[in-house]
């Protein structure tokens, strides 16, 4: 490209859906930027918005004139926002060079819309892996995307000014950005991001389908834990379920195969052979999070293996 | 029982095993009772132990002249040192009334020993629904239990004073007594507590079988919360699964029940009928542990649903 390259200081954004990452993301860049506005239909949300300064409309036109389009609804909206961007109202409104991310939890479908755009966008993904089971304005944070991954997923025709634009956006957040094609970014997500939406929502279900309610007195933080994922807001999770299905399956198919597995490994019994089985995810899990409260503390078997029984240590 | 009823503070009190459980009772009653004193083989945890003012052995032997024994090792551990208080040497050197409580995280194979124990023993079951998944006096905090549910699970020989003594303990600790039969205790446990950390192993395994190094800079929050449970000790988690296989089986069975549920629900494709299915896992979950940031908001897919597709929003 020719032009001389955007800096985030004098780029005029407009934010579509004020939700907790649009929210979020509003918060963190007003200030930062030319001009911020969001656009939201819900009245509350707006409300919430203005009351933290953010400049909204309730309407897309009022977010035409820009130099760069954040698309943060949820995918399937994301789909129809790039759709009406194609109108040509639109185009012939609006034929200026505009800069299009999005905020998509899934990027194949998205990056193949953002493909057909008329020539005058300059669009590419993006997926901040960040979140809370929580959604809306209120739970919105400028901080929530620090230290966290920011994949961006360039297209063909993105110009390498909207990918410099789009990581001093990444770096204005405090997050680390990581390039993906779309189609492995969606691959990985499945197993990081939509497995674990789906294997809490299960958990919560087979709790559910005892039908005891002793068993919520029951329930820990180890529950309360794995169960999270469940509260997740449902339209953003429908739409990532029904646009990227096939990585999903094939996720939930793994998933299937190490349940069936450790069933069998149960079922046989043998101390030793489920201790091999359990010992690489928990060393792998204890690696990957270490306690902040200090060093892993593992109490072999053989500890405590040789206590009682035979009564021999009454006489020591 | 004819004797006048113990109190806490006259009571000598020996723990077995300072571990995060044992450990974290051991901080929480010193000081509480007429005497406490811990019980451990390990050097290490005698010394974290020691350091934080607790009494400890290395030898069962030294907790032998005590009110109430507290056995606080995994399950398979307990079992053994129930054992060995059948044994003789023990019985003709011990004959005064000892209570005995466990902490271990299964009722069934436990209270079926605690039955056969020699009559001056006087013993219940008994579980704390806390815990980490880290593991040690390390990690051991006087304050686990408070708030959290504690299951007694009486036997037919318990005495009243045997209930009444713990009971005060569970009150002393600050925590919410739950008096169940052993087998209720399993079933339910099986699903709020095992269940939950075998969902979190098999997304450790899925997504180790992934071998890709990028899923791991993908992982969020998200990820982080629902593998948590695969850290935890294996030793303790081998003794549950071994000792609570027909009500984890069968609730595993339930599992995947549910995932093979959601498996058709996101290959038939049908957003309806998908949020049908999801909704009362979502509703129950939000209500469950409801969000500490403020009120759970739910964007309805209606908001977005008209947004785009037609253009139409553009001659607002």
């Amino acid at each position: 490209m020719d032009e001389p390259a955007f800096t985030l200081s004098h780029t005029r954004i407009a934010i579509i859906g004020l939700g907790l990452m649009g929210g979020s993301l509003a918060l963190a860049l007003n200030g930062r930027c030319r001009a911020l506005v969001g656009v939201d239909p819900d009245d509350s949300t707006r409300a919430l918005a203005r009351a933290r300064e953010v400049t909204c409309f309730p309407e897309l036109g009022a977010a035409l004139d820009t130099d760069l389009l954040i698309l943060a609804t949820p995918v399937r909206s994301i789909l129809s926002l790039l759709a009406s961007l194609s109108d040509s109202h639109f185009v012939i409104r609006h034929a200026k060079r505009t800069f299009v991310i999005d905020l998509g939890s899934t990027k194949g479908l998205i990056t193949s819309a953002m493909q057909t755009l008329p020539p005058h966008f300059d669009p590419l993904g993006g997926h901040p892996m960040c979140g809370k089971e929580v959604s809306g304005f209120a739970h919105a944070d400028p901080e929530l995307f620090r230290d966290k991954t920011f994949v961006l997923t360039p297209l063909p025709r993105t110009s390498p000014a909207a990918l410099t634009l789009a990581l001093e956006l990444v770096a204005a957040l405090g997050a680390q950005p990581l390039l993906l094609a779309p189609e492995q970014h969606d691959q990985l997500a499945a197993t990081s991001s939509h497995l674990p939406y789906l294997a809490a929502t299960a958990l919560m279900q087979a709790a559910q389908s005892l039908n005891d309610d002793l068993l919520w007195a029951m329930t820990a933080s180890g529950f309360r834990d794995t169960s999270r994922l469940a509260a997740s807001d449902l339209t953003m999770m429908i739409d990532i379920l029904l646009t990227n299905r096939p990585a999903i399956l094939n996720s939930l198919t793994r998933y299937r195969t190490q349940l069936d597995s450790l069933f069998a490994l149960i079922e046989s019994s043998d101390p030793a052979t489920l201790r091999a089985a359990l010992a690489p995810a928990q060393a792998k899990r204890s690696a990957l999070f270490p306690s902040p409260n200090g060093r892993y503390v593992l109490r072999s078997e053989a500890e405590w293996g040789g206590v009682g029984g035979e009564g021999e240590i009454l006489d020591k």
